[in-house]
């Protein structure tokens, strides 16, 4: 799968790619990230990208021309399932969400600053709208930065362990049960002897039942008992 | 305000609080953010943090031991307003939890990694157990950025132009109206004509209308119109 991801801030997203995971992802060739500087796409020698809104009021605007020479230029190259734009009125992600983009080849990530990108830009250019959470952040490096990661860590062979992303919270509608490991007493807190028994059938089903019942306490939204 | 991240990949962090935003309000002595890295405070000279789960199943458990010590060490120099888990079964962020933890002086945050950390850290050392939104990354790192984002750019001094975050989505219980910036024409596609006007009172009534049509077309929970 291959991510292009269009920013005036660059370095921020310079570390997120580079370690774990996500850097073990691209050795593989699983993935490839590409960062594109809006800047080099700027509309004069100043590497302007941005400029005051119509109407007046505070905050900069993202100019539509630096972003559709830069989409252009891609486009040119190869086709995009998707041309997804980080913006915190965009649709809420989910892991349902996640699960859909991480079928996709190949997706273009727009992350907005500032008060936003010219409305033309969405109107025209944008197949997706996504936002991470109910909440603003300084720009949506950090947000294309979750979205790629949550789509990365599920395409197949990213994982060491594959069932492991199977038993995460979200994937099966139920939150994770609880996890303890050494040392089976730390200054008197103890763990559950059922997970010391050794009777795996008992103990799938005590993690069952944890599940279900941290998902009724915690979000019963999940189970559809709001 | 200060922020103890602890985390078993200390590297993810780097860029995202070098750069921009969350740089300048550091060198405006606005911010102190320090990064702990868990390995520390491992267990033995191999620099061990983690450990199979009892009861078995795939993923590693971070284990109590390094964790207590980190913790504990930080507790001994001052006092913490919120020691925060970032996990996918916390309580969902949103921008009024983001404004109530930017009233605090010293947080912790936790990042979790693998298949999360040993209950008992949970139960016993945690106030606060956020989550992002409903979706898995591979660690917590991303989340403890983007919380740290969104609580850093809204505190007093940190924005260069103070009004802009008040017109954010959200902020009001309004998603934002749409922005336009030159030229007004741009390959047929054009500006609305309103906001060309130069008539501020008018400007100002239509943004109002478009940011709660866009609210109600978009996010009717918002306005409790679901």
């Amino acid at each position: 799968m291959r991510f292009d991801i269009i920013t005036c801030q660059p370095n921020l997203l310079e570390s997120p790619f580079s370690h774990s995971i996500l850097k073990r992802a691209q050795q593989k060739g699983l993935v490839e990230i590409h960062i594109h500087d809006l800047r080099k796409y700027a509309v004069n020698k100043h590497g302007q990208i941005d400029d005051y809104a119509f109407g007046g009021g505070a905050g900069m605007v993202m100019m539509i021309e630096p972003i559709d020479a830069c989409i252009s230029e891609l486009k040119a190259e190869r086709a995009y399932d998707a041309l997804i734009y980080m913006t915190p009125d965009g649709q809420t992600l989910n892991q349902r969400i996640v699960n859909q983009f991480s079928l996709m080849q190949n997706v273009i990530i727009l992350c907005g600053h500032y008060k936003g990108v010219d409305e033309r830009v969405r109107q025209h250019f944008i197949t997706h709208e996504i936002s991470i959470g109910d909440y603003v952040l300084s720009g949506g490096e950090l947000g294309a930065a979750v979205l790629a990661d949550a789509i990365i860590r599920i395409l197949p062979g990213v994982l060491n362990d594959e069932t492991s992303a199977l038993t995460d919270s979200f994937q099966d509608g139920l939150l994770a049960p609880p996890v303890y490991t050494r040392p089976a007493e730390y200054k008197g807190m103890k763990v559950p002897d059922i997970l010391m028994s050794g009777d795996t059938p008992k103990i799938e089903q005590w993690r069952f039942e944890q599940a279900v019942e941290r998902t009724k306490q915690r979000r019963p939204d999940l189970l559809g008992e709001e």
